[in-house]
């Protein structure tokens, strides 16, 4: 075990609740932590936990060789980074502020511009989540400097290199978010149908996670249909769904419940219907979904 | 172990594919099975591992105390039934058939007033994981009924009581599928949108489906909330959500994804902001889905 390696010295700048979650978990696995805050009010508990407060951003980017910035916005992230661009050449930046992969792209431009090694990560956990071996924290950019920091990053959660285009930690977050926001409503629109007879959420929950294991089976049959854009019905077919669609809505719509989403999802259905997809399985809905392939 | 029940005759009624994979199921487990389709060609791949054709409904209901009963909807079900109603007199019913609970509730009337015990199911699974012990049937009515029966619906897949009313099983069918759609909808689009950087199907799934698992999670975290009307958002709140779902809308417009859905999403997180929950958790959109509380 390298314990250099594994005690380097990490600089957070930004203390919202993320963060905090991330200074406080480098703090537990023993890295000397420097952190720094618009407001140091927020750095209190920190600092009663061991980590340094640095007075400016300057002081707190030259105490360590790796800073990890997690800020509102990329506003915010280049009103600290602008004006201590020069103390940050030949450290490492890991970004951790949420933004479009167009942001993270000219952010990795900037950085190699001031001479300064970038990685861009994307944290996939609310704050009370960071630090739990089981999280994903996924990250984009040289995978040089992903595995140069690999242990001191594993800290935070589980790291996982998705590539070397920045973007990609950011499209990847922004893609993990609408399936758990599509998932979550799904949940709720059931959770409410099931509630109108009685069934406590509480009751329905553990049937509907059990449940996601199956439907997790069916993503893992259908991606390789979406690769290869051929999407055999043999399981459950298009028409099919459409036909038992119809059973949500109805009982539904009998019961007061909002019934926008299972319409929406119905219209989707529709439409890959109408383009030949009656007799495909449901991953042909990624044919209404995405641009048609240019020629 | 009472092998008599583990082997108790069964009779199937509906040869579709569902049909037909509970009749393999129950061979494959010893049960002696007959089986009756309308139209016979379906039967002789059956006839082949085992099964015993009737000639007739009648026939068929004769031959076994349990008749589990799988076909197109709820006229044909009573097409089949109606002129046998008094040969299935002291037997079990079992109704597989895909349905409304107010079709499960007439269904349950139906039998009772010809002296039929009933219990009425729901397969969460397509045909070929029918006998998986880790796939769910669920089951609503008598409960007496389905422990009688246990033994021999546990060669189905694992089964699960719901509770008396008997259109639960129907009802939970429904909200299950109305998650699955929309969490497949939601991977789909998702994939679409890393597919227009060149990431396949196949690399994103698995993160996706290791996402599915914080996702199920944040669902424990939220049920409790839902059944006492009170969402803290103290993980992420309403408004942090619409703030993220605008770096999904705009990652994916700028890359011609389709966004009705994570339109509607943050529609409905919108509505919820306005009325109070912004600085509550997610599941507080319940609130929009659901009918308001009668006085």
């Amino acid at each position: 075990m390298d314990m250099n390696a594994e005690h380097s010295a990490v600089t957070v700048l930004g203390l919202g609740s993320m963060g905090s979650a991330l200074a406080a978990a480098l703090l537990d696995r023993g890295h000397p932590t420097t952190v720094w805050n618009r407001s140091p009010d927020k750095a209190r508990s920190l600092a009663e936990r061991g980590a340094r407060l640095a007075a400016t951003p300057q002081e707190a980017v030259a105490a360590s060789p790796l800073v990890i910035a997690c800020v509102l916005d990329y506003e915010a992230l280049y009103t600290v980074l602008d004006p201590v661009a020069g103390d940050l050449a030949g450290r490492t930046l890991v970004n951790l502020t949420s933004g479009s992969p167009e942001q993270a792209q000219e952010a990795v431009r900037w950085a190699h511009s001031h001479g300064v090694d970038y990685l861009d990560g994307a944290i996939m956990t609310t704050p009370p989540g960071v630090g739990d071996p089981a999280v994903m924290l996924l990250y984009s950019g040289s995978r040089q400097v992903f595995e140069a920091h690999r242990p001191t990053l594993a800290t935070l959660g589980d790291p996982l290199h998705l590539g070397t285009d920045p973007g990609l930690a950011s499209l990847y977050d922004a893609a993990l978010l609408g399936l758990m926001w599509s998932t979550m409503t799904g949940w709720l629109h059931g959770t409410a149908l099931v509630g109108t007879e009685g069934t406590p959420a509480t009751d329905f929950t553990p049937v509907a996670i059990r449940w996601l294991d199956t439907v997790a089976r069916l993503l893992t049959t259908y991606a390789p249909q979406v690769d290869a854009g051929h999407y055999p019905g043999d399981d459950a077919t298009v028409d099919v769904q459409i036909a038992a669609i119809d059973h949500l809505i109805h009982a539904a719509a009998a019961r007061g419940i909002d019934n926008a989403l299972p319409e929406l999802l119905r219209a989707a259905m529709e439409k890959a219907g109408a383009q030949g997809h009656g007799k495909d399985s449901y991953a042909s809905l990624i044919e209404v979904l995405r641009p048609a392939p240019r020629d």
